[in-house]
């Protein structure tokens, strides 16, 4: 550590987000990205951003992505925010909403992500612990905190929770928020965006960079109460007044318009999803109930270890976590095409026989 | 206050950037946009990224990116920090570099944003008093302090420091890190890039916005130390692992890459602007000395709130600040084009007639 180093600075475990590698000609199932390309309106809205108006700075507010999401989500543009990724999103959410005296509380087994920005802002956590068969149980966050979160479904197992389930969390959980994050909700699980009206503690968090195909592009955003999202407006002005540009702006308005090409995406993305987990458990593979773009899988005989260190001599790279040993056995696996699923499971096929 | 809110959003006094009126035909001289559009090659790297990949993540460490502003300055790849507009490259440095026990310092006139950081992040910090003349006057900062930061040229005075003085002030400072915040430093003030290598604790920040006509994109960098870059990378990791997207991080690159196209355009404002002081003088305005792409002036005889509302009447922004009160007299006027610079002349002439 440099004596030019904040303490904050040498004291952070920085997130160690999946390999993007360079290579070509790579079956990529690693981060979950969508198989298939954006909406062509998304990407007609791109091209015509290309042009002398980028000298410009772009709306800092966002309006009309916000109005697209809004109305998308029968809500108003008030009770939406928008980042710089889902990333940025959830790091203001914690600093403006989740930093209090009691700790926050997430699961034992989620996003990595979450404990980074509890060191980052100095924010106290506690990790509950998904029940044995990997699911989260309402009842374990039923004590005083400083604000709850997780993934619904949850990552990297893929497990939904049901909207019953958070409500009843809700219920018994007013005076802390409550943040639902949906990065892989349009695949299979129950929106809580349905409750944003009458619960002022809920905060659901999205995504563009799965179901919407647009990694690339760095957008996310979150619906609550206009109470909550103010907080947010105030750490993002306190922060950076233009996180999302020009491109940004108009390609993901446009992606979140064209609610039919979206729709077909994740109904293709399920369905090879279905013949993915019967494939793999006809080679003994035990998966996890999935509601997401991924899979979660462990084989009966094989280590997880093992089994990636053997698909990447193979150009298949799939995520593997070393931690917490609990989840070693497993795989992580993204729902890519039909025929780089096919090409996992001829691979596995062989590296199994 | 909600009761949801934490305790720093609830004490936050967020920035409050420069207006982007959506009315046309506006003369828009009040956030030092560039008037002329961005380099040919930027706009073609641009639309080359208008495609399917955008389904896929960015590179997490905008190596493309990093190795051109490294090949521009002749530093390494490790020398080189990029951020989402130099907006949240300072963000960053202020969390990682600028919070220690002792305040940092920054000029009492200066980049507004400064402050705002401070609060942010709960870091102490003295406002330092320019010179009667609106000068940065580096002796007063020859005291205990836990960082300094100032901008060369400052804004909103437009006011440079000679590089013989940032010397003197990195010669007497080697405990802390000095930053200058060289946003507008292209348009004739000396860069403090060439002193990176013999100075451990200096970070010299830029940006795409001005000189390179890309505010609409967003990118920022920083250039330094490899140890102070570490911390910038660090915090970075435990903030978003994507801040620049596809199209950022290959359109900055083509950009920074076409010198050619930065020092036409440059040379072009530099010689706008030496008109436009001259013009505002014959009408009686006393302008600082400005080596950025903005002017600071009063009038002898008429105020600036009173100036900047009668322009505005004529469709022509510009940008007054009312605080503090030493600088209410002076309207900041982005340098446009020669049309539009004689467009402001001519309506000025007919308000002070």
């Amino acid at each position: 550590m440099s004596r030019y180093w904040s303490k904050v600075a040498g004291g952070l475990t920085p997130y160690v987000p999946g390999e993007q590698p360079k290579l070509p000609n790579l079956v990529k199932l690693n981060t979950n990205e969508s198989p298939y390309g954006p909406s062509p309106r998304a990407l007609a809205a791109l091209r015509a951003e290309v042009g002398d108006t980028l000298r410009l700075y772009p709306d800092p507010n966002s309006d009309r992505l916000r109005e697209s999401i809004a109305a998308f989500y029968k809500l108003k543009p008030a009770q939406v925010f928008v980042g710089n990724g889902s990333d940025e999103v959830l790091a203001h959410t914690f600093l403006a909403l989740l930093k209090h005296d009691e700790p926050v509380l997430f699961p034992d087994i989620t996003y990595s992500f979450y404990p980074v920005y509890c060191g980052l802002y100095d924010i106290d956590y506690r990790q509950v612990p998904l029940t044995e068969s990997f699911e989260i149980c309402v009842d374990d966050y039923m004590t005083p905190n400083g604000g709850i979160i997780f993934p619904n479904p949850n990552a990297p197992t893929g497990r939904p929770l049901s909207l019953s389930e958070i409500e009843r969390l809700l219920r018994s959980n007013a005076e802390s928020v409550v943040v639902v994050d949906e990065a892989y909700v349009d695949f299979g699980a129950e929106s809580a965006v349905g409750l944003v009206d009458r619960y002022p503690q809920l905060l659901v968090v999205h995504t563009l960079s799965k179901s919407r195909a647009l990694a690339g592009l760095r957008v996310g955003y979150a619906l609550g109460d206009a109470e909550l999202i103010e907080a947010l407006c105030r750490v993002k002005d306190s922060f950076n007044s233009y996180p999302l540009d020009r491109f940004v702006q108009a390609g993901a308005a446009a992606a979140i318009d064209d609610r039919a090409y979206f729709e077909q995406l994740c109904a293709k993305i399920i369905a090879t999803r279905a013949r993915l987990v019967s494939d793999l458990a006809s080679l003994g593979f035990d998966v996890l109930p999935s509601a997401a773009n991924f899979v979660f899988a462990r084989h009966s005989q094989r280590g997880g270890t093992e089994l990636a260190a053997k698909l990447r001599e193979r150009s298949i790279i799939v995520r593997h976590f070393k931690n917490p040993p609990r989840i070693e056995p497993f795989l992580r696996i993204t729902v890519g095409t039909d025929a780089q699923c096919a090409a996992l499971i001829a691979a596995l096929r062989t590296i199994l026989a």
